[in-house]
C-alpha cells in the first residue's frame, strides 16, 4: 500500500469558477482553494489540489462561483430596527426629526444587541464577511462579532452631542478606548476612530483624535461631504470646504476613509488622491436621501482606492453589498456619461479588495491569495436569473442576487453552510425584531 | 343542520396585508380577496369573507403581503440568452457591434422560444404577471404566453432593416398583422404596434402605422429619446426633436407609450403631458448604457402616466421589476434633488396600475378592485432582509427581494404556488439556456 504523501489541510473548496480578485478580472475554472489554520495555503487546479492535499473537509460546488468574502466598508448595523421607519425624506429631516429622536428614545445596549444581530443575520446571508460599524455601544457590537464569528472593524464613535452612549467628548474617547484596548490583537475584531462628520466634531476634538489615531496606529473612518448642503454651509461658516479642513487638521492620509463624498470639485479629488485616502461609496443611501452623487469614475481615474458600503438599513434599506456593487457599476456610467465606466471587474474589486484596503486589512483579506485569511463567499449561478453564464464576473456584478449565496466562510470557519446559518439563531433574532416593531408602534 | 347560505367562489386568499394600489397607499390588514371565474369578486375583512363565501380553495398567507401582479411594461424577453454577453458598452457599440450581429447570427424561432421561456421563468418567479414584448418572431412569443398562461402585450415590431424575422417594411406589417388577427379577443394576449425607434423608422412608415393602429384600436409602443445622441442627431438631420416629429405624425396620444425618455426639455414634458401619452421608465437599462436620465418627478408633477420596464436582459441584466421599482424610487430622488420625490406608494403604482394604463389594460389589471382580473403577487415579508415591518409599502419598494415572492396568480390560476412553477418546466428551460451558451461560446 503506497504511503500517503499528501499534505494535511483543514478544508478544500472546489467550485466551478473561482474569482480571486487578484489578479484583477481573473476567472479560474475547475480550481480549488486549500485552507490550513484559517488561512489560504494554496490555489491550484482541482485535480492537482486533490492529489497534493489531504483535507479533512472537501466541499464541491459544481455550479457555483467562489469569491473573496464581501467587505461592507460602512454601516450602522443596529439601525436595522429602524428599517422603513422614515422614508422619502432628506438627510436633515430624516436625522433630526426621525432617526435621532428614535435613537434617543429607544437606543441602548438592548436595542443595539437586537439590531446588530438582525444585521449580522442579513449580512452573513448576503455573503458579507467583514463589516465596518459606526454606532453607539461599540462594545456590544464588538462582543457580537466575536460571538457570531464575523470579522469587524468597530468604530470608536465621536460626536459632540449627547447620546445614550456618552454625554461629553471626553466620555466618547474614554469609552471608545476601552473597546480598543479590549480587542487589541484580536483575530476577528479591530477598531477605528469614527468621528461622525465634519459638522458634528470640532477642530480641537479632531486634532486630539488624530494624535491618538497616530499613537495607536488605527484608521479613521468618517462621513465626509455627504451632501452639497454640508459643503456649502462649511464654506459659509468656516470659509473652508470640509475636506480642506480635514487636511489642515492632518487627518487625510492612507489610513483615512471618507464615506459618501458627494459634491466633489477637482481640488477635492486632487486632495484625496494625493493624500492616498480611501473613499467609501454608499450608492443606495446617497440616492435615497438625495444627498448627491459620488464621482466614482473620476476618483478611479486618479487612482483613489474605492470601497463600498451599505450604510444603515434606515437609509438604504437593504444590507446587500452585491446590490450596492451592481448599483455602483450602473450609477458610475450615468454619472460619468460613459458606459465603459466602472466595468464589472472594478466594481467587484470595490466590494472586496478596495474595502479591505479602506479598512487597513488588505494584507489579510480582500482577495483569494495564499497567506490571506480564508474569508470566502460562494454563490450558486445555476438558476433562472443567472443563466446562461457567458461571463462570470458580469454575472456576479450585474445579475447574481444575494439570495443565491449558499456558503460563507470566515477565517476558514463556515458561518453559512448550504444556506443555513451556523453561528446565529435566526428564529430568535427575527422574533426579537418583531417585538421591537410592536413596542415602537404601540408607544 | 343550518343551510349553507354562503356564496360559492373559486378562490379566497387571506394574506397578512393586502395592498390594493387603489386607493393609492392603502394597506388593508387581515383582509381577503375572493375570486370567481378568474376575476375579483370581493375584497373584504378576512372573517367576513370566510362567513360570506364558500371558496373551493382557501389560501392563508399569514406573514405575507398580496399586491396586484407586477406589470413589466417594456422588454425583449428572448434576449435573456444574451445576458452578460456584452457589458460596459455604450448603446451604439452595444447594439451595432454586439447585439445586432449576435441576433442576426443566432436569432430565429428556436432562439426566441428558448430565450422567451427563460424570461418567463425569471419573470413569473419575480411576481411579474403581465409583460410587454418587442422582439422578432412575436408569433412565437404569443404562443408561449398562452402555453405558460402569462398575460402579454405582444409588439408587432417594425424596423426598417432586415432581420431574421422580416426583410421589407411591408413584410414586418404583414407578419405582425397575422399575429394581431390570431389573438384578437384572446383573454391573455393582446397586441400593440412596436415601431423600434425614431431613428430606424421613416415618416411614411410611421404614418401608415398610425392609420392602422387607429383602425385596429391597438396601442403603439416605441423607444423614444433613449439617448441624448438620438435627440441631437435628429435635430441636426431633421431640424426636429424626435418627440416633436412623432407629434407631427400624429402618434402622440393616450394610446402611445414612449419608452426610456431621457434628455427631455420642458417643451418635451409639456407635449407628453398634453397628449396624455405614457412614459415607460427603464432605470437599470438607462444607467447601464449611460443613455441618460428620465425626469420621473417632473413628469409625475405634470400628471404623466408612468410605467416601469426591465428592458431586455442584455442591458439590465435582470428581469426584476421589484428591483426596477426600488431603483426608480432611489434615482428619482437624486435626479430631482429632492428626497421626497417618487415616494414608495407612487413607485408601487408605476409597477402595477401605471403599467396597466400604459398598455391599455387598466380596466382589467393593475389594482385589486372587484371586477378586475385576478392577477396577484404574494410576497413573504418574514425574513432577515424584511424585518421589522414598520411600513408595508416601504418594505415592498425599498426592501423586498423578488426571491421572497411565494405565489403568483394570473386570471385566478396559480402559476407560482409556494415557490413552485406550475406552468413551465424549469429544469428543461435552464438546460436549453446552458446549451445555447455552449453553442455560442464554441462558435
Amino acid at each position: 500500500m503506497p504511503v500517503d504523501t499528501r499534505q494535511p489541510a483543514d478544508l478544500l473548496i472546489a467550485p466551478r469558477w473561482l474569482v480571486p480578485v487578484e489578479p484583477a478580472g481573473a476567472v479560474l475554472e475547475h480550481h480549488a482553494v486549500v485552507v490550513t489554520a484559517g488561512r489560504i495555503s494554496a490555489v491550484l487546479p482541482r485535480a492537482e489540489a486533490l492529489r497534493r492535499f489531504d483535507a479533512r473537509i472537501v466541499i464541491e460546488r459544481p455550479g457555483h462561483v467562489l469569491l473573496p468574502g464581501l467587505v461592507n466598508a460602512h454601516g450602522h448595523a443596529a439601525m436595522t430596527l429602524l428599517r422603513g421607519l422614515a422614508d422619502d425624506l432628506p438627510l436633515g429631516d430624516w436625522l433630526g426629526r426621525h432617526v435621532w429622536p428614535a435613537e434617543n428614545r429607544w437606543g441602548g445596549p438592548e436595542f443595539v444587541r437586537d439590531g446588530t444581530r438582525l444585521a449580522l443575520l442579513e449580512m452573513l446571508g448576503a455573503g458579507i464577511t467583514c463589516f465596518s460599524d459606526m454606532y453607539y455601544f461599540p462594545d456590544v457590537v464588538a462582543g457580537l462579532a466575536v460571538e457570531h464569528q464575523v470579522r469587524a472593524v468597530i468604530g470608536m464613535i465621536v460626536i459632540e452631542q449627547p447620546t445614550p452612549w456618552a454625554t461629553t467628548t471626553g466620555e466618547y474617547f474614554t469609552k471608545g478606548l476601552v473597546v480598543h484596548d479590549q480587542y487589541r490583537g484580536h483575530p476577528l475584531v479591530s477598531t477605528a476612530f469614527a468621528p461622525h462628520a465634519p459638522y458634528t466634531v470640532s477642530d480641537a476634538t479632531l486634532q486630539r483624535l488624530r494624535m491618538l489615531a497616530d499613537e495607536l496606529d488605527v484608521p479613521v473612518h468618517m462621513h465626509v461631504h455627504e451632501t452639497r448642503a454640508e459643503v456649502t454651509e462649511a464654506e459659509q461658516r468656516h470659509g473652508e470646504r470640509p475636506l480642506a479642513r480635514l487636511d489642515r487638521l492632518g487627518l487625510l492620509s492612507a489610513s483615512f476613509a471618507a464615506v459618501h463624498m458627494t459634491a466633489l470639485d477637482t481640488a477635492d479629488i486632487d486632495l484625496v488622491s494625493e493624500r492616498r485616502a480611501s473613499v467609501v461609496h454608499c450608492p443606495s443611501s446617497n440616492l435615497k436621501l438625495a444627498s448627491g452623487l459620488c464621482p466614482v469614475a473620476a476618483l478611479a481615474a486618479r487612482g483613489v482606492n474605492l470601497a463600498l458600503g451599505t450604510d444603515g438599513a434606515a437609509s438604504n434599506n437593504r444590507l446587500d453589498l452585491l446590490g450596492e456593487m451592481r448599483l455602483a457599476a450602473l450609477l458610475a456610467k450615468a454619472v460619468s456619461g460613459d458606459a465603459r465606466a466602472l466595468p464589472a471587474a472594478e466594481a467587484l474589486a470595490m466590494a472586496t479588495l478596495g474595502g479591505a484596503r479602506a479598512l487597513g486589512l488588505a494584507e489579510d483579506i480582500g482577495s483569494i491569495v495564499p497567506g490571506k485569511q480564508a474569508d470566502f463567499t460562494c454563490i450558486d449561478l445555476d438558476g433562472p436569473a443567472t443563466e446562461p453564464v457567458h461571463d462570470v464576473v458580469s454575472q456576479l456584478v450585474y445579475t447574481a442576487p444575494r439570495e443565491q449565496v449558499t456558503d460563507v466562510w470566515i477565517a476558514g470557519r463556515p458561518v453559512l453552510a448550504d444556506g443555513r446559518h451556523t453561528t446565529i439563531d435566526a428564529t430568535e433574532v427575527l422574533a426579537r425584531a418583531r417585538a421591537w416593531a410592536a413596542r415602537m408602534r404601540s408607544a
